[in-house]
């Protein structure tokens, strides 16, 4: 495929930890309920799963952050579920509840039944919307693909949806921990024929989101988590029509592991907003970029004490290469767009500042 | 008050890192809904709120795990939320809701309206529980106190609930700073009072749940949690009718600024399991004791291994004194009892054998 040359490439040199103009900033869930545009879209495509899965739909909403702010990167909008629900688990989404799947896998029967999906097949959708999105993104920007960490798919797929203890996830992790690598190896190998085939479709980059991988003690995160993380990072294409993909890692809750984190062999880790950025870049040097982590709460704040959080943060990296700005966590529906915009031009503006 | 003398001193003496004949345990919630005889009082009580305010009540359940298990202490059962309720925040429990307030906390207005309560009023109920309880222990085991963390407190007071993103309590952080130390301070008072109460009552021991500091960055945990934490440390009855009072803090989530806590000036620091507990002793030495910190899903496993678990956990103590066993958080509603009593038992056995 033959795509528009890139006109911003900010967000993936400071990934490979290259000299840029200014500090790149994108948010995750930056497309998303906060939008009123968005949530009108959301409403025309009928259900979230509806809009996850009409390319059209899913180019249109990815889209529309960038045109009211100055976004260094766009993000395939999907749903990390799309790999279980391609796994015929029976994925819907009950109004206010959440995920939920039909099939939750508890027993053996139910694990020889997983199989890995064939990303043209059951989720063509998903790659169909890459390539429809780097089309229409023109070269603006790039594009992030993404799929969740084998273990948060897993704590999904066990419990049947979301959880507040992990009741079944953990006690399998706990009792028959064989079972729950079969599990965690075949959503593994799945993730990299899914980001592979994204991709070839047309991301730029990838990112794998490890929500659940904090709620693990340090020993199990190393073996249900961090393992198929990876491995998955060892089997990516991490180069592409002669350009470098790099790959993102991101466990919430998982600073105490940034060593580990960092040694995959990934080009970047994410970080919460409960570490300071320049005690992790004390920590692992510059070993990987890192992405992050303001609170997404100081959004909330006025103009001015967002411009004051953003400039401390910048000031507490330093004056290296390898900073991507973003929030410890998705943006909170109920922050008012305005203040996105005042937090994207004050990276800019004071990115470019420190490199002054 | 004359009280019975106390048989079974080695949670105490394991808080204040003295040699004991084997590692204490007690269970965070285990007066709770996985008794079945909790249930039954509860069911008795009326409401949760009712329960909490039946000095009679609260003393049954608070000694039913007791009759069970050989646990090293007992704690008062009560809530976090007493504190503000005695504000006349209007707490109330929503079914299946959680804690709510018909008044919340967000105007100067309604800050301006804060008091500290006074224990001896509005608050006569707990202190009767625990004069209650220690009498009926017979010096069985001690008795611990407990309050939430002003923090913790502020967040349900700000928020008139529980919280997902801490919009208001963190908005308020952020924008209005001073304010919500107003806030904190009264609290921290009122905790002050409120805990030196207990200790006035029968309490041997007193900890603070800091639940929600973990959600706080490094800097905001710092100021607008820890600061308080300390302040009500240092105002603490740590002696009474000759004896210390050890005073144990937790903050969940909250293992990377273990060396801060420890330097409070408190006797013991409660783990969540996302730790490994040789790191946090290799992190902070003999400074003080430590609490935990077995994931609370392990108890969903079979007992072979939850026995293996527990000993792995004491080998990674290794042979010191302060260690208080315990899970990492609350025990989940959903675990089968017996498998509580293999873990109380495995403890005991193992922490004598290690000694030995």
């Amino acid at each position: 495929m033959q795509f528009p040359e890139l006109k911003n490439d900010r967000y993936l040199k400071a990934l490979l930890r290259q000299e840029t103009d200014t500090t790149p900033v994108w948010i995750m869930r930056q497309a998303g309920r906060y939008l009123p545009e968005y949530r009108a879209t959301r409403k025309q495509a009928g259900s979230f799963l509806d809009l996850c899965k009409n390319p059209e739909l899913a180019c249109e909403v990815t889209l529309q952050p960038l045109r009211r702010f100055e976004l260094d990167a766009a993000i395939l909008f999907s749903d990390i579920l799309t790999i279980p629900d391609a796994m015929n688990l029976g994925l819907y989404f009950a109004e206010g509840e959440g995920p939920k799947f039909k099939k939750p896998v508890r027993t053996q029967a139910d694990i020889n039944k997983l199989f890995v999906p064939d990303p043209t097949e059951s989720l063509s959708y998903v790659t169909d919307a890459v390539t429809l999105i780097r089309q229409e993104l023109d070269g603006q920007v790039p594009l992030i693909g993404f799929s969740g960490s084998p273990w948060t798919l897993a704590t999904y797929m066990i419990e049947g949806g979301s959880s507040k203890d992990y009741h079944h996830s953990k006690g399998l992790l706990y009792s028959d921990p064989k079972a729950l690598h079969q599990i965690l190896d075949i959503i593994a190998q799945s993730v990299v024929v899914y980001l592979n085939a994204q991709i070839e479709a047309g991301a730029q980059s990838v990112m794998i989101f490890d929500t659940w991988g904090g709620v693990l003690s340090p020993s199990a995160y190393e073996e249900f988590s961090l393992r198929y993380m990876q491995q998955i990072v060892e089997q990516l294409t991490r180069e592409y029509d002669g350009k470098k993909i790099p790959v993102t890692l991101f466990t919430k809750g998982g600073s105490q592991w940034l060593e580990q984190t960092a040694a995959t062999g990934c080009d970047a880790v994410g970080l919460d907003w409960t570490i300071s950025i320049d005690e992790a870049r004390n920590r692992i040097g510059d070993k990987v970029a890192l992405q992050g982590n303001l609170d997404p709460n100081v959004l909330y704040a006025d103009p001015e004490i967002i411009q004051q959080q953003v400039k401390h943060l910048i000031d507490k990296f330093g004056p290296h290469n390898g900073h991507v700005f973003n929030l410890g966590h998705g943006i909170h529906q109920t922050v008012n767009p305005d203040h996105l915009k005042v937090l994207v031009d004050a990276v800019h503006d004071y990115g470019r500042k420190i490199r002054s």
